[in-house]
């Protein structure tokens, strides 16, 4: 088999089969195929497209081509993927959640880039949080605690790893069958029985419309049936951030409120959607009946129960959690204060991800280090009025650093003399 | 400017402006541009295409990316090209016709790869000849005699080599404005006023339909106007061989045939029309004129005698041309017979092309040495009637290789009962 006959038939739209689809997802493994032609057919794949096999068939091939996490010594594995969004501490919370209704979340998280931390930094804010143990203890802990949360470790697919590298300086990235592989061959390769999805659009995601975001959606759920699991995706708003927090030990305490039953609408309603797809699809139970189960954890506080004991488990400091303790305080903090009279318009949370990244929150490169006390805390939201002069968020994290994000910052909000229209967080669910 | 919005930009069918152009060709001639990112673009071109604009300002951008032979001290300069067919010896007998009749002819030319030899190879063949001489000498032997064709020399469109090289491992050859700009890069570099181009398809070229050959054709005129020069094409058949001689010296005695009037009808037909295309072009003369003024010369022998002076001028010995002397002789034949009664219904060029290279006549790679006395002499032609046991052709060359040969080029034949319907040599001229 060669590599250009391959290309060959991808740039005239023919469908690729199944053999040739393995010889190069091998070839971009052990490296015999070269990068350029690695990009020709990328170009190819991206302009002519791949139909539910060849899709389901690359996605199988990269899941194979590292490491897989075997968890079917566990029951009721299962995993929540978010697209990546401004403000989404959402895994702090489901997984206790999903944990506490008898679900196993085994999950590997990977660090942020860009914007906001990822939920391990979020995790490491958490003074003592221990991100990497031994596949034994990963396992003990989650089959105790119905959960366990660590950094990501070992080789998963090394050929999605390479894919997307080159993706990233050939602009093909942009791409439903591209991008639903590289998401579900690690999905795949973690090992869950059960993915349920978040697919964010609006300004702060990938997706940037919700036609989009179910298109990618589709994809990833066909995808995962196909490869034998049960699968969900939520499809969800991204426009405006989730919550009033952001940043990573002010996530956490975010998170914490939704647990306790006092966090904000927008990322309680969220919460309780995803956990109760996690624990319906997983049990496979009624809509109605899983989320009257999600509502009476959070109530009678078994959900953060599990999770201190989770962050216990993992060497963390849990009094940070039940407030006996406090986090580590920011050194300094810029206030921003509203230019005019209005109802807040316009919340990009593209533009707000960058001002906390800006304060110290996120990292550009995967060796910068992150201030856990950094971030943005909002005053207001969407749709909210406010009067000139009022405050509309502060910035925490190093004096120098926070003057130069709340400049960043004012640059995220419009507004309107007439109360804009309210957008419903939760598009559309997918099972 | 970067590369990857450049990429990006044609991935969603966008135009190029010059600048951008300008920063590709620039990058891939200093190679400050990676061979993936190159590969992602030219898929994209492929795919998306690239319109008048774009396609001139990449062969010209191609063109300046090297050295660029400087004819203007010359007078009335014409180059012709043609795009390889099998048995194509027309440049041995129009350029001294174009000279005769007040042209310069003042040509670098490269060797074949496949099928037969290239002019370079054929002219080679002449005991003596010498294809590398100044530039000096080359001009002077071009004003004295107004032909000089000598081997490449020098740095030409060295993008286009770099862009060729990937192309042909990534399934990228074959786009009208990659080809266009490929060819016209190196014609332009090539410094000639008046350019006239033989488009061929059929088996034995790459172009398979004549309405492809007409789109590419159309391309290169296009570009050769835009950039100032005087340009012409024709449209022709290659779906069967040139003449009835393959191989290098064989060619050589053939075209010296047409010089004296002597020449089979398909090859006379074509080297007039061509002829006559590089005299009214650069002489911007009618089509009737141009045509009995090459008559002329042929019937006068002026073109016959300007070859022999042009070869001798390169040291060649010219009394092979003129018949006191005998070209060296094949060490051995095969010859190959009619196995039914019938009329040749197919003489696939192609095959032919390959059979003669296999006898010795060309080369697989640029080092190989070429047996300049291998080739096929072909008796009968498409459309001509053979009983069963008649000759059909001698192939020539070293006695183990002919073998071989003969047994390639019996699968170029296919026979009919009915005599096969004429086809067009000319398809179609643009000017």
């Amino acid at each position: 088999m060669r590599m250009t006959d391959i290309i060959e038939k991808k740039r005239y739209g023919n469908e690729l089969d199944d053999r040739e689809i393995r010889f190069f997802v091998s070839g971009v493994t052990d490296k015999s195929i070269p990068d350029y032609q690695i990009c020709a057919l990328l170009m190819a794949i991206v302009l002519n497209g791949m139909n539910e096999r060849e899709t389901l068939t690359l996605t199988t091939e990269m899941a194979k081509s590292g490491d897989i996490l075997d968890l079917s010594d566990l029951e009721n594995t299962v995993d929540k993927h978010s697209t990546g969004g401004v403000g989404d501490k959402t895994t702090l919370v489901v997984a206790p959640i999903a944990a506490a209704l008898g679900c196993t979340v085994a999950k590997m998280s990977g660090r942020g880039l860009g914007f906001t931390g990822g939920t391990v930094d979020k995790l490491q804010s958490i003074t003592g949080y221990n991100i990497s143990v031994p596949t034994e203890k990963f396992k003990e802990n989650a089959r105790k605690y119905g959960m366990c949360v660590v950094g990501q470790s070992g080789n998963f697919a090394p050929a999605d790893k390479r894919l997307y590298a080159l993706r990233d300086v050939t602009a093909t990235v942009d791409s439903i069958p591209l991008i639903a592989s590289s998401i579900m061959s690690k999905k795949l390769a973690a090992g869950a029985e059960t993915i349920v999805l978040d697919v964010k659009y609006g300004s702060g995601a990938f997706m940037k419309t919700p036609a989009d975001a179910q298109k990618l959606a589709l994809s990833m759920v066909k995808i995962g049936k196909g490869a034998g699991r049960k699968m969900s995706a939520l499809i969800t708003d991204m426009d405006v951030p989730l919550g009033f927090n952001i940043g990573n030990s002010l996530e956490v305490m975010e998170a914490v409120k939704v647990l306790k039953g006092e966090g904000p609408d927008d990322l309680t309603e969220l919460c309780i959607s995803i956990a109760a797809q996690m624990y319906s699809k997983s049990f496979s139970l009624g809509k109605v009946e899983s989320i009257s189960a999600v509502k009476r954890v959070i109530a009678d506080g078994s959900a953060f129960e599990t999770l201190c004991k989770a962050v216990a488990a993992q060497d963390g400091n849990e009094k940070l959690l039940t407030g006996e303790h406090e986090f580590k305080k920011p050194e300094s903090c810029t206030e921003v204060f509203a230019p005019k009279n209005g109802y807040i318009s316009l919340l990009n949370s593209q533009i707000i991800g960058k001002a906390s990244s800006v304060a110290g929150a996120g990292r550009e490169r995967l060796d910068d280090t992150v201030d856990y006390t950094a971030g943005i805390v909002l005053d207001k939201k969407y749709g909210e009025y406010i009067k000139k002069g009022e405050r509309l968020a502060t910035v925490y994290g190093k004096q120098e650093k926070t003057k130069i994000a709340a400049e960043e910052l004012i640059k995220a909000y419009d507004f309107s003399a007439e109360k804009p229209d309210k957008k419903p967080l939760v598009y559309k669910i997918i099972d």
